[in-house]
């Protein structure tokens, strides 16, 4: 049996590995980004229409591709209803992305670090990728420039708001900069913002997409952070040029999305419940994450250092030393605590990332404590070990 | 902007597009594969468990995959719940299958006429197909064997039971003999299923799976014909080898299938209802079959030659003369008359199939009456139009 040459290329997703392991009994994970059981809406389904029961559009069901393009629309992106692909999740987005941009040794550019299954879907088709590095204020526009120079990307993906894993948030000066260069460049933009609603603290959260006049895109959103990611309904804004194609992909990959899902969120984005659902989500992950803060501070200040997310759901440390953080996890998980490890989030292969991602919205405000002392105690002794080492 | 090489080949679904133009008031369209809303069954959503809410794995819900395990052993299909991999609708797997072995160029193996939707994801990652000539009682073993040993194909797909679009059933020899010569092969079976509960006279069912030994296998199943399309949920039951992959395939295209309709379908099958409904279906179709078998007969006797489907959806009409009947469908559509041209459904271009796909679920007997009388009409002037170019 042959399998194809991407075959080669595929790997498992290790967060999904990771929950796996994490589904024991006792396990504190930080490892995952699920949205907290607590915040997420009951759904009423009394008014179900019969006709949803039978085959629906590829496109998406009109009311709701309505309601994400005025929604686009507030967030300044100048876009038609015409203009939306409602998916079996925003992880669709990547897929048909892939599907549209990459053939083996297609080169694109993406930053460092950034969503690992995003690399794994570029991967599987077999992307050159390029790093964009990556700091608290967004990527430097001059290096976008000059990588595209040099490589002739077919696209950039960035994740500017609340970004995973890094929890950063690019700032006012640099979204109007790398949207200009990306103009300049007439270079296609991938924006992921799954995270966007979870915001905690005042930061800027224009989309690209808004601020681009030739460069064409593709705005990549999700319910599964502000309604339920269980209904696996998602969506993509894109350039007019780019639909004919997209919907044809989604057409090829199953049809449409499944039509309960769509009718629930339609109802739910217009329903007073939702602003306050939303006010109500923030509320709570913003203690969560000042509750992991605070267990930070007092036991790793010494061992990392990190930023406050203004947003999202995650913290990343950046080790005082450059240990290979997936064993960090192997000691960590013998006392049963789980988290991400940095190696997995880069598309060029690090031996030593020593950078971890926490995820902040799921654990209680105990396990937290208990869970970032065990880290500290494993960080302590990593650190000897690296040093008797060199 | 560069699209990917695999977008030369990017097709539309034709017949999605003829779909939309049978959306206008006042047309007959035998185009579809549309079960009929009647038959469908209303869902109760009142004990759906809140944890559904959640992400959930990539694999499937365990109680769905527990039992239609039990259905394929039912079936003669050795497998266990580990073998199933639940899907946002049966299309989805001739997307992870595309995946799992076509590089450009890789030959395979499919039968002539066969689904237009799978040949357009085929072509999309671009397979060299290979013909196998369809019977009524199915391909011929000998020259399956033949193309194998010529063409080394990846994997062979057939439609063994109610053939999209031929109504065609693989009689019981056949069935034994093509499963021998793939397992002497060792040639991977994709065995397309979604029509099998559409059974109204005796036919033979059995799965070629269940009869393989040493070839390795996909089997697809769906519950848009045995339930309702819009939940976009189906499945794969595949071999312990094919497993792992097709797992993280399915993880990299949308991380897992929604679970309000796995668990809406996993208390169906075990519903009183269920054996019930699908008693319902089974005469209403065959019903409808008979009501368009008579009418053909009526008007059309002269023109074209078909076989009874024993069960399915569509009846195929090899007319008389070997037109293009795309020509025929503007002439029909001109009355708003839709059916589906057989040209689309070869893998090798067809200039003049000379073969039409009609569709029996959807149309009332006055439509059908209607719409055949108007079929014969045009297909009367195609021949003599035919007879004066020639």
């Amino acid at each position: 049996m042959m399998f194809s040459e991407r075959i080669n290329r595929l790997s498992g997703s290790l967060i999904r590995e990771i929950l796996s392991l994490t589904q024991r009994p006792g396990v504190i994970s930080f490892a995952g980004g699920l949205p907290a059981a607590d915040v997420m809406p009951a759904f009423d389904f009394s008014q179900l229409p019969d006709s949803l029961r039978q085959y629906g559009p590829s496109e998406g069901e009109s009311i709701l591709r309505e309601k994400i393009a005025a929604h686009a629309q507030q967030l300044g992106i100048q876009a038609t209803a015409d203009q939306v692909l409602i998916l079996s999740g925003s992880q669709q987005a990547l897929d048909l992305t892939a599907k549209l941009f990459i053939d083996p040794g297609t080169p694109i550019l993406v930053e460092a670090p950034t969503y690992l299954a995003a690399l794994q879907n570029f991967r599987l088709f077999g992307a050159e990728m390029h790093e964009l590095a990556l700091q608290p204020s967004g990527i430097d526009p001059a290096e976008l420039a000059a990588k595209a120079k040099c490589h002739r990307p077919a696209f950039c993906y960035l994740i500017p708001t609340f970004q995973n894993p890094s929890g950063y948030c690019y700032d006012a000066a640099t979204r109007q900069a790398v949207a200009r260069t990306l103009d300049e460049l007439a270079l296609p933009l991938i924006e992921d913002e799954p995270y966007r609603e979870l915001a905690y603290d005042k930061a800027e959260r224009r989309p690209l997409c808004a601020d681009l006049h030739t460069a064409p895109f593709i705005y990549c959103g999700s319910f599964s952070k502000t309604a339920t990611p269980g209904l696996r309904v998602g969506y993509l804004v894109a350039s007019p040029t780019l639909m004919p194609n997209l919907i044809k992909l989604k057409q090829a990959a199953d049809l449409h999305t499944n039509r309960i899902g769509q009718w629930l969120l339609a109802n739910w984005l217009d329903s007073p419940a939702y602003q306050e659902h939303i006010l109500k989500t923030r509320a709570y992950y913003r203690q969560q994450r000042d509750i992991m803060l605070t267990a930070l501070a007092n036991h790793c200040g010494e061992l990392a250092t990190w930023d406050t997310p203004p947003g999202g759901l995650f913290i990343w440390a950046r080790l005082n030393q450059q240990i290979d953080t997936r064993r960090l996890l192997q000691a960590t998980m013998a006392q049963n605590v789980a988290f991400m490890p940095g190696e997995p989030f880069f598309a060029t292969p690090v031996d030593a990332a020593g950078c971890i991602r926490l995820n902040f919205s799921h654990a209680t405000a105990d396990a937290v404590e208990q869970g970032i002392a065990i880290i500290k105690d494993a960080l302590q002794q990593a650190f000897v070990n690296q040093k008797n080492c060199t």
